[in-house]
């Protein structure tokens, strides 16, 4: 058996989201689906991060174990062209160690939530960003933000169906920037507990429309309860950006 | 009568193009549609620039002339219950003078063409981007489009259905820029002719992929003749941009 590493683009909109799921179109099963169309192997595929619904990813990364003797370039190849015309692409593959695991060796996980800050419906990115139509004060969601930045007990962030053993998180970063109408916050940490990204957007939101003050914030985390959040964001504007293993060199960038 | 200009966002992929077209869908009529529909008149609308099928547009910019009484505010709200689910939205709508021209009163156009450099097809930009397998040198293209820069005679860059009266354009900036994968190219100029962004960035491509020399570009250019033309880009790339006015007081920008 041969072990790849698969980084993966997908348009989240078509599917009931990463994992593979009896009522609906999975990007998991799409890309199984494609495995087994060039390998005859019912190979099962293991990623960094489990995405919901509507949840978009510009790169992320999975494993999967193939016996048949194939080149990781051909494989990737021979995978875009099967997932054709799911909005799916496999932009890198590489051959990784056995022990190689996308989901226990990843250290670091890394994802931006884009809110388009205007009145106006969005034309280019429907389903793609969320629309916050009165005024944001992303320099005080910013601030604010960084309360949340540290070691903390999650749990107001935190979805009643999480399957994680504790409630602890450690956020690396939180960061609000505007440029225009537009609005990117950054997350990154280990891992995530499941609707942490867009339950902290939600709120920081509020913070930026001026209905919640810091100290409001502040308490909702305190309150360690999930009737305490403010706002849960909806899945359109979050994208899963980087899984960070330790093995990775830095790579010179090309040109 | 009023005069409104409007500021448009729209998706290209299901139109035939702005204009009006007895043979399929256009951005123009969609928008007449839909101020017929609110005001009962029929009014035509002027644009900027004439976009091509499978063309963006950030802000095309537009005016329309309306009987009845209504805020700039209010009709743009209305527009854009109208237009849903199409990929047009309108982001501003003003009242203008009456002499204002959305075409005769423009003094600078800008479009933005957007390659994504990459083996992989495009999971999240597909019909938005062009895409181009092979490596591509941006430096030497940005070198390259320097020469284009200024006033010349663009007969080789301009489509055989160019009804432009003269071939003589003065392009006031051809920029080339990468950051990762990604390549913009930035044009801007008073007026372009038809085709001219997509066939300058067609070219520029052959000298990325060192199929061209600048001699090649500079040979192409002083050919005027559209046979010379070594290649057109897709218009899936292509965003128009901005449109410059001269009654435009530099405006602070929001936070």
């Amino acid at each position: 058996m041969t072990r790849f590493r698969l980084t993966i683009e997908f348009d989240g909109q078509p599917f009931m989201g990463w994992q593979r799921q009896a009522h609906g179109p999975s990007v998991q099963q799409t890309i199984e689906t494609a495995v087994q169309a060039i390998t005859g192997e019912e190979a099962s595929l293991h990623a960094a991060g489990r995405t919901d619904a509507g949840v978009h990813a510009l790169a992320m990364a999975a494993h999967v174990d193939i016996a048949k003797p194939i080149t990781a370039f051909r494989f990737a190849d021979a995978l875009n062209a099967k997932l054709r015309p799911d909005p799916v692409a496999i932009i890198a593959a590489e051959q990784v160690a056995e022990d190689w695991h996308a989901r226990f060796s990843c250290l670091g996980r890394r994802y931006i939530y884009i809110i388009v800050n205007r009145r106006a419906p969005l034309a280019l990115e429907a389903g793609r960003a969320w629309r916050v139509p009165v005024p944001l004060d992303a320099q005080a969601m910013d601030g604010a933000a960084q309360l949340l930045v540290g070691r903390h007990d999650f749990t107001t962030f935190r979805s009643a169906h999480c399957q994680a053993d504790s409630p602890m998180r450690t956020l690396d970063r939180l960061s609000v920037r505007r440029t225009g109408d537009r609005i990117e916050i950054e997350a990154a940490a280990r891992s995530f507990l499941h609707h942490q990204v867009r339950s902290m957007v939600g709120c920081l939101q509020l913070v930026g429309r001026g209905k919640w003050s810091v100290a409001d914030l502040q308490e909702a985390l305190e309150a360690r309860d999930r009737t305490a959040l403010g706002f849960n964001a909806p899945p359109d504007g979050l994208y899963f950006a980087e899984a960070r293993y330790a093995e990775e060199a830095p790579k010179p960038k090309r040109r």
